[in-house]
């Protein structure tokens, strides 16, 4: 494989430009002829991860192997053609970065690209690449899908190897990925999950009324036909208020746990390097150090709770559908603290997938004022090509 | 006045590179042919202070007039060479410096040069320039003055105007002073204070034995003999224990008071910037966020009674004698978390002065293993005259 990579025309600012990583595809396969790009927290060997901070690129090796996510697309004939912006440690929602510089949405300008698959998202959507591996813990490939106008997959959380991706909270993690339309996005599914993706539609469609009702009124407004016209192509249709006391209420057990293992993680980097982050970030992980064992147990607790509850409403057959996120892209200059309110809100419709482990795919089909936003179908553990498949056939048919 | 700098040899990474603030001094004066540098919060009209953070620097304009500290000085004939580094927005003890490096402290090879006037300590240890200013909230001259060796002072709280130079604290910041030797020491007392020094000895030295039993115990032998000395020069000699609880027990309440302030001071920059800090800097800021109106209420109980405890023992004549610190300079490779840990020991010293608002002048009277340790002694509030003619006499007599 060569491993010089021709010079990139990146405009929007999302490819790293401290490594060029850069590997060619297969001649044969079902990804021949087409590029992709790989968030900066994938393994391509011999290159450093940057993972989003300079102080933990200065202080980490090269890789010694590439992720397995980025080999079997290379095998499957896909090239490599760069590794891509993230927030921090992928800690974030917005896509900014205060190192690198915030990548460009191309289909929202002025707007972030969403996070933390910053880089990743805003290449696909601004052609550089056909498609691109990101990460999603807490919403990082959802956010910028929806951000972006992307199809974008958080898989059920072990589907896709995590093997040479930087783990940050391991009971949360997945490896996801982004396509500008359905049919490639189908492709890459079939060579990730290492399945047929088949036409297949569920025959019901929950309609997760307490999700649709944190959204923006615009939000709401511009999904709701959308939400009929998927509807419309399955057996039945039913709404369900998922939360008893809200589901912002679901979140705490979120960042508590993920909060937990994300601090477990990075703390003796942390405690020898004393790296230096946006406030933004350091705030996330000074906080977690509040958390207890007990506080964690609880969590623990609270989350099976959740999944059983989720669980309940997804016999096989059944997808649920919300909002993405609350609202388009919001503009780059915002505080910290405005940041974090919306983040609370997004927690609150991203959190089900995260903490259940079930998979979910954002479709771009709406826009809010001329910004996209996109619509979620959530299915029980396992159906990660079930939906991949029906949001190919939402594709064919709408 | 000349405004260019001549070029500026810096083997210690003492000064700030991105600024080339200079001041020629008056021709006549008490400080005339002297060269002086002043910690990067003081302003020099036309430049922008960096307070040892890019992003402070980024995002604040040139200063309008000159602060009132370096324009005395200039006018009693000392040359303003240049603006040195300082930890992060003053926050710190060591003086390391994520962004900028650490000053190599001259006196004690390997080690920090204490901070946070780190860059002040470390060019008048290294002879680069006669004197320095530098400020003090929680130690951040006395520290400094004593791991590299200088006399440095906290002077009375408010005494010296603050006009012009960065307030983080404001019930506890300070305008202070190094010099290496007694005599100019004196001489910058007498301009920066606008009174002669005189040369009285107090009439009582009193020996804090809590003090000195948190040193260690190199720390300890090396400077009682000097205690000796020093009480050999004094009408009376006496020993107390001067808190009942310990004074680490002390240190909370300016945690919790200084914390606040620091924050309430920094938030809305930090809420619209969201800039880059050291973990270290940033968890500071972050903790004081838990602090409430109550704490705040319990510490300026807490910090009435020390300063009724110390005002007891403080009549007139009379001065405190204590370690500066707990230890030399430690090795500049340390973790956050042993920083960390021998910062609240610290404290339980320096808090001392910084509760009561008393001053307090470090003298560089002994070593350990070849590397400074000073020796403090603290006055009641106004008593900056006369320690500084004591320090003096003792510089001339021992």
């Amino acid at each position: 494989m060569a491993t010089t990579r021709p010079s990139l025309d990146d405009p929007l600012n999302a490819f790293c430009r401290d490594t060029d990583a850069y590997l060619e595809g297969a001649e044969a396969g079902p990804l021949a002829g087409t590029t992709f790009a790989a968030k900066d927290i994938f393994d391509v060997a011999g290159h450093v991860c940057g993972a989003g901070n300079p102080d933990w690129k200065r202080t980490h090796s090269p890789a010694a192997e590439t992720a397995w996510a980025v080999s079997v697309l290379v095998d499957a004939g896909a090239t490599l053609v760069g590794k891509t912006h993230t927030d921090e440690l992928t800690r974030g929602i917005y896509g900014t970065n205060a190192h690198y510089g915030t990548p460009i949405n191309p289909r929202a300008p002025g707007r972030v690209p969403g996070g933390s698959s910053s880089g990743s998202a805003a290449a696909v959507a601004g052609g550089l690449v056909d498609f691109a591996l990101g990460s999603d813990t807490g919403g990082s490939v959802r956010i910028p899908a929806s951000f972006c106008g992307l199809y974008g997959i958080r898989p059920t959380h072990g589907r896709i190897s995590m093997q040479g991706v930087m783990m940050g909270s391991p009971s949360y993690d997945t490896v996801g990925f982004f396509a500008d339309d359905a049919e490639l996005f189908a492709r890459v599914g079939q060579v990730l999950l290492q399945t047929e993706i088949p036409a297949l539609r569920p025959a019901q469609l929950v309609v997760v009324d307490d999700a649709f009702a944190l959204a923006e009124h615009g939000v709401d407004a511009a999904l709701r036909p959308q939400v009929e016209r998927v509807g419309s192509l399955v057996h039945k249709v039913r709404s369900v208020r998922l939360a008893e006391d809200g589901l912002e209420a679901w979140t705490e057990q979120q960042v508590v746990q993920s909060g937990r293992e994300t601090l477990a993680a990075a703390r003796d980097w942390i405690d020898e390097v004393n790296p230096r982050f946006s406030f933004e970030v350091a705030m996330r992980y000074a906080a977690a150090e509040a958390f207890t064992e007990a506080d964690e147990e609880a969590a623990r607790g609270e989350r099976e709770r959740i999944r059983t509850r989720v669980g309940q409403l997804l016999s096989a057959g059944t997808v649920l559908c919300l909002p993405t996120a609350t609202s388009p892209a919001p503009p780059v200059e915002r505080t910290v603290q405005q940041r974090l309110d919306l983040r609370q809100r997004t927690l609150a419709l991203t959190c089900i997938a995260g903490s259940t482990g079930c998979p979910q795919v954002s479709l771009p089909l709406a826009e809010v004022d001329g910004l996209p936003v996109g619509l979620s179908l959530l299915a029980a553990r396992g159906g990660d090509e079930m939906l991949i498949g029906f949001a190919r056939e939402i594709a064919a048919v709408l």
